[in-house]
């Protein structure tokens, strides 16, 4: 149980960090640069990781045992915005970010 | 295109009727009525079903391509709240709204 | 009662309205267009207008009194948005929605 | 400049923290323990509280100027929900967060 609660709550925190550094870094960083950084696939792929990590966490918080489903879909789509910012350069924080919620993710989810 | 475009948007009506369906139904019905209708595991599961497809909405609005990574993991947890209406009861047009969101988000999954 | 519940419910359709329409303007038009429609402030008030919107309905639909302090600020933010795509031009679908979802709201902050 | 993102900073922490201390504490605590901590108006007070912590924190983090607007409402909802968890009683960590959010979001809204 405490295992448990050890696991989701390190995934909590990196669902948050993953949510902040997306959301902040679209509009403090790429918004701001433009050219590649609001290419519009760019773009809404930041803000649906934003998303889903808010919606992990969420549901985290919640308790539900379905929090599984949500942190499955929530790596795939860390997976994907890593490789766009990856694309992108310049994005250190946000690659970061989102490979390390992929992980918490995976674990939460298997 | 605009075959994918008509079946992303019956999906996003579906997941915005069950959103308001689930939350409104959580706070008007179950936690007045009391009993069965609060047993934690029933809420929690009303409350992740309405966030999981608040966040599906959003991502089809959004637009990515990722969005079905989102539609696959709100079908199950339609799927898990429709169940948990069943058992307590007396909540027809949650289960309804839950079934018809799983089908959609199932098509756009796939 | 049934008064205020017709009330409540054009507002939370004005909400859950504009916000489809403010998230999904930004994404398939703002973003494809470029040019001043991506001018940063621009942008982020489209999105934090969607945020308002959306968190307006979340607290209509859980139907605590406080959602009146929630659509009161929903109002001013609806009324900034409507201003700058305004002043940006070729959005009249979601000058509408802002404008008609600042009404709802300011009558439910009353 | 770098007083406001400072005090911005404290603000989004403050409010994530609220965040998670109301749903959490909802889920793991209020369902559980059951009697008045499961009393309709308490239930959506925590919800709404919530929600109005997570939409603060995510307008701060869109970064445009109409932060204020949500900030002022959350204050309102944070102020309510303490006062529901102290006459619910056993909720002093959801006191402190309500208090605290209320703090630095009427600075902001100032």
């Amino acid at each position: 149980m405490s295992d448990h609660s050890d696991a989701m709550q390190a995934c909590l925190d990196a669902c948050l960090h993953c949510y902040r550094t997306c959301l902040g870094m679209l509009s403090g960083h790429c918004l701001e640069t433009g050219g590649r950084h609001v290419e519009p696939e760019h773009v809404r792929l930041m803000l649906a990781c934003a998303e889903a990590c808010r919606a992990s966490a969420q549901m985290m918080l919640i308790g539900s045992p379905v929090h599984r489903h949500q942190c499955g879909a929530c790596a795939e789509i860390c997976a994907a915005c890593a490789r766009s910012c990856e694309a992108v350069g310049g994005m250190e924080s946000c690659v970061a970010a989102c490979r390390a919620c992929e992980r918490e993710c995976r674990a939460m989810a298997a």
